[in-house]
């Protein structure tokens, strides 16, 4: 390998995605809705989804695609899993305002339409629904031949909340204890990244994985038997951590030891790793001092592409996929009601007062998202 | 011209398109979310908006894209409009079902991002949140190199409405009046048969429209100064028809000489044409005996691509963007409200006990949607 691999090269230029959404949102005017009214805005930092008022309540939205995953699930005709990863990446975003998803709705777009492929991605998204606990509430399948080559596939997510229960950061305090909770896979970022390793690799998805794809806590949906493929290992699904978010935000609302305020913040870690973080408070820091387990296939990848570590905390979720940050006095409490519900989460590390930055482990830093 | 031009011929494939949107429908399961039970799926016929139960309120979804008219856009360069667009093909689907229009969430895939284009994409959605009263409540932005070659754009609506307050066509009797309200061209739908006809008679977009392109209540979008060009007439905004429908529901809740229950059915004049009408009753038909007068651009595209008049109805709205059908005792005075607002709109036809079809004083008639 002549140089190392990085998440440009493969094709992506964050910087220039993040200059053309700034020209989209710079662009908006302020809502027409005023304050106090239904449907006006409620500003949150980290702007995972989208608050509007709506009497005693707030109404969340997010609005996602599963991205160039997809390529790969239509190289091999797979589409067990994509409704799982659309349905994850927006209710995971409502779960970090504190909102608990309601209804999903998706938007197929492909070249042409094929019943086949629609009844399989039907059924990951019955799937995925009941995964999250939400209501299909419709969807839309645009047949664009002159736009799309191969299928997209995006969805939103509707969610709700209790006004002034909502998960905002700012009670945020250094030494809150951050919680990881365990990630499926690769999910459903870098795959740019992924991608390129892999055709570099000279691999086929439909050959065995050229690593031990055991990871405790982590099963992967199979659709050979034997050793799992690379690609079986590449597509699983983005794991929907509705259960047990939504139910440890009720149970902090009722009976158990620790209180909704002992909550505070929720990421949902997606491209751009580890600096999600940075996005639920604008000067504490993050420090990972005791990371859960990295999935055998991040290692793999780094080592097949030669990736630099900072590169692949800043591109994938490297083994966890949500962190929660508790208030220290009650984290050994919301830990063990989690563990009930959860292998494999864990005390990960620390709020810090060390910058606005993220320090870990690994001996990578970030000092923006 | 050898043959008559026709939707299918144009490259859409509408019995494939509602075979693979069944397989997809077929595969989902029952949602999860009890009827009583916050996020129920509540069934309304015509399926333009799906509704959710809330407490005392419902919630409506609707999801739905630009579709190939972006492609018109794209070529021009021009994306004044298909933030409007998008807005308006889910916020007036939402008005079916009697919901008002809150917030608004938009999804954009492109092969590489493009600040100037997402600039004025954002105040293109900035103007169509304006119109349609709506907060934007967030969007995505997606690179996709590998899936489509030019830019694609879709968003989803949330509305709600108060419980027991869903316009769901059950109401609905022979004898009902049905008001037309004006399109404001050829909206957000038929741009496969648009594109395959201007091609066919050798024009560009850029051209001067080889025809008179005034109309009665209708202003264009203009970028050029002069007669205006066949692009300008193409691509003009499909009109949002949150003012005047919403503000007339909560007229008919309030002060107004006629009630809610007065208006019995609102239908979205999308693709499929007049033939949208047969999804708000079961069995009921519709008589359209004084249609409003067709826009200039449907003469010409007709007559230039040689198009069966059917064809033409089942593809285009022909001049009449939503359909309201309104007790017979009533019509009048709705219609005079209706008039300050909108002017245009008038009287078109009943609801006919004559079977589930709709008949059009054109000549033309459709038995299923």
């Amino acid at each position: 390998m002549d140089e190392p691999m990085d998440y440009a090269s493969a094709g992506v230029d964050i910087d220039l995605e993040g200059s053309a959404v700034a020209s989209l949102i710079g662009a908006l005017a302020s809502s027409v809705r005023q304050p106090g009214t239904r449907g006006a805005p409620v500003p949150v930092p980290g702007g995972f989804g989208g608050l509007i008022e709506f009497g005693d309540q707030l109404l969340a939205l997010a609005t996602d695609g599963v991205g160039s995953k997809l390529q790969i699930a239509s190289r091999l005709n797979r589409w067990d899993g994509v409704g799982i990863d659309c349905m994850a990446m927006n209710v995971n975003d409502l779960l970090c305002v504190g909102a608990e998803p309601l209804a999903f709705v998706d938007y197929v777009a492909v070249p042409k339409p094929d019943p086949e492929v629609h009844a399989a991605l039907g059924a990951s998204l019955a799937e995925a629904c009941r995964l999250a606990r939400v209501t299909l509430a419709g969807g839309e399948t645009a047949s664009l031949p002159g736009i799309v080559t191969e299928l997209d596939l995006s969805g939103t997510a509707l969610g709700w909340l209790p006004k002034g229960e909502a998960i905002t950061g700012e009670h945020l305090q250094a030494g809150d204890v951050l919680i990881g909770l365990p990630s499926a896979g690769i999910h459903s970022n870098g795959f740019s990244l992924v991608r390129r390793i892999v055709d570099h690799a000279g691999l086929h998805y439909e050959d065995e994985a050229p690593f031990d794809t055991h990871h405790p806590h982590r099963e992967l949906m199979r659709w050979t038997t034997g050793q799992a493929t690379l690609g079986e290992v590449v597509l699983n699904p983005t794991r929907i951590y509705c259960d047990p978010v939504v139910d440890l935000l009720n149970a902090a609302r009722q009976e158990a030891p620790f209180k909704l305020d002992d909550i505070r913040g929720i990421c949902h870690i997606t491209g751009g790793g580890l600096s999600n973080l940075l996005r639920l408070h604008p000067s504490l820091g993050w420090s990972i001092d005791t990371p859960l387990p990295v999935l055998p296939e991040f290692t793999w990848l780094q080592s097949a592409g030669g990736v630099d570590t900072r590169e692949m905390y800043r591109t994938f979720n490297m083994g966890t996929g949500m962190i929660l940050a508790v208030a220290e006095a009650q984290a050994e409490a919301v830990l063990a009601w989690l563990l009930e519900r959860i292998p494999g989460c864990a005390i990960v590390g620390h709020v810090a007062d060390h910058g606005h930055r993220v320090t870990h482990a690994a001996g990578v830093e970030f000092t923006h998202y």
